[in-house]
């Protein structure tokens, strides 16, 4: 019994490591691969309400364990009929395990020189960024957390290494992960959802191989998940290792690179066999009124857009670009009005939608290699020009 | 010619100072009055896009002359097509002089000591609140502001006292309305943009007569504006001032009672006879997190609505009332999410329109006194009980 979810590609036989359009099919809906994930960090994709965001196409989002299980928790979403119900997607939702934002946080110190957070064989002990209150996640926490919210795809608890970690590091977070991934199976007892496993092995081509065959080996997941890349090591580091991971991954299983990234690293991404994708880019950079275009960013603060009547994309179809000027966006900003995060954003989100659609379709017609060119030449090209 | 400009009343004699159902046609549309309209202090409703405006029933929009001169500029404006073009609004838009928000500013002080705004016979000079500027405004130049705005409705360039002034100080604010309104008649040559004159004289019945007398018997104009009204003083001044007033204007002109105000008091006002109202009240309100409803305010700050799954107003068909849950707007608004303004606003604005219609439809009955007691008694209700 599938429950409604299954995933399919449009070639019986791709090579592993290679572009590849599929379909993810769940009881909120299909998902056409490769897609791009919106990121609903505390139940909301910032500035963005469920009908912006079917406008700007998107089709599944992803929610944050950790910002969801401390604000407002996660048996008060279960009580409100969990988080599709509660903040009105009714598509898919991914959620991650809340192990990032933990680990992330564990880099940090408290006031009197303690960390924030501290990891052990069996979970992450931290304190709350929003009123210091002390908390313990482990894999049976966070498939609880994730169930209760109710998610369609549901990550496994993992470690992740920050990027410059040494060889030993990763390999205890690797070892760390593999037992983890055995207890969130374990736990995970939902039938309305589905769980992914994590890869780790930083940027090391044998421990990348010797997990992804070891996890691989063991356990049988509806996906699986590329994690610890895009965490401060360099590009060439981080597509290396991540092809060496796709090429052990299965074929007929969806695969999904945590947190990237740019519209460069979707495509270098999508290259390489990926299926899915979460960033906070789009919207983060909306806020900070960077806008992504066909002929690359721009700073919609720039003085030379007071007098400029062209859309932010000529080549968008959004409502904001359908609707709007650069000059109107740029006085939105300087007049610091409400409604530029919610235009800029859609624009963001839309753009990142748009490409993914692109490359899906190049990926039908056999012409992906020569799509990404392309679409990278252009945003090389001058803005102005 | 009328240009495309017209105000028709249902009934062809109704009293001047009792509630009227009338039509105001624009070249960008027509208006069903009474009608409340949404400020777009800096060329957008704080947090709404036009797509929102629509959906919340909005049929036309305020502008506000200050603002908009100072950011972007008249001229900036105007050269990006209008104010209409320039925000995406093609329904119609009123601006207003801009004279109250340089004479609030006349209220403070500089850091020097000496005041921001200074008003002689002739006009304001005044400081910009945003970069100290040194700026001159007069009669003729509100009008070339509006005019370049491209506004449907210009406002004259009028005196507001305060609520507490003295009665020399509100006679002198009549004389230098009364020449004002005759410079800005001769200014304002736009052919698409039609006038509004207004009438002052606080709360005082005899100067309230007087200057609606003397405006109304010398110039022809396509309606009037109260102003000088909910500046500071009661209730029942307010009334009795906005009915002696109302009393001695045209019947067959539109009636603008300028920056009010509350739900309770657009009833007051359309019962007073009021056609027009606008008030940054449901747009503030919503940012501070007060909501209206058919039961009153409510703070959806409150620890009750964590767990409310009801609309903010099960007597509302906004977009947010329709989607979403107390309990998740609550949710918003502690994670400080920028989705939370948008939501907010957009139920306000949505309560406010949709008390606008059904008032008009009482009117219609023939039954408007005995609806108004009805929302009254329904606001004063306890939230919970």
């Amino acid at each position: 019994m599938n429950d409604g979810f299954s995933f399919t590609l449009l070639a019986n036989e791709p090579d592993p490591c290679a572009p590849r359009r599929g379909r993810l099919s769940t009881p909120h809906g299909d998902v056409e691969t490769p897609m791009f994930m919106p990121v609903g960090t505390a139940g909301s994709v910032k500035a963005l309400g469920p009908d912006d965001l079917a406008a700007a196409g998107t089709r599944i989002l992803l929610g944050n364990t950790y910002h969801l299980m401390l604000r407002p928790g996660a048996d008060a979403v279960a009580a409100r009929g969990g988080l599709h119900k509660f903040m009105a997607w009714d598509g898919p939702i991914l959620t991650d395990s809340g192990g990032f934002q933990v680990f992330s946080l564990s880099q940090g110190e408290r006031g009197d020189g303690k960390p924030l957070a501290t990891i052990d064989d069996d979970g992450v002990t931290f304190r709350s960024h929003l009123d210091g209150s002390k908390h313990r996640m482990t894999a049976e926490h966070s498939m609880h957390v994730q169930m209760a919210l109710g998610a369609d795809i549901i990550m496994a608890f993992d470690e992740c290494p920050p990027g410059g970690a040494a060889r030993d590091v990763v390999v205890r977070a690797m070892r760390r992960t593999s037992t983890w991934l055995a207890r969130s199976q374990a736990a995970m007892t939902r039938s309305r959802s589905r769980l992914f496993g994590i890869v780790q092995g930083g940027i090391h081509d044998d421990l990348r191989e010797e997990h992804a065959r070891e996890l691989t080996g063991r356990h049988e997941l509806f996906g699986w998940a590329v994690g610890g890349l895009s965490v401060g090591e360099g590009k060439s580091d981080m597509l290396r290792a991540l092809a060496t991971t796709t090429r052990h991954l299965p074929v007929h299983k969806p695969r999904y690179l945590m947190g990237v990234g740019t519209p460069e690293d979707l495509l270098d991404g999508i290259a390489r066999g990926v299926d899915l994708f979460d960033c906070v880019m789009p919207t983060r950079n909306a806020r900070n009124a960077t806008l992504f275009t066909s002929r690359g960013k721009l700073s919609i603060k720039g003085a030379r857009f007071a007098s400029d009547d062209r859309p932010v994309d000529e080549a968008c179809a959004c409502y904001s670009c359908r609707t709007f000027s650069r000059a109107y966006l740029r006085h939105l900003w300087n007049a610091r009005e409400l409604l530029f995060f919610r235009l800029a954003s859609l624009h963001n989100v839309s753009f990142y939608l748009a490409l993914m659609a692109r490359a899906r379709a190049a990926i039908e017609r056999g012409s992906f290699a020569a799509f990404a060119d392309e679409e990278r030449r252009a945003w090389a090209r001058a803005h102005d020009e």
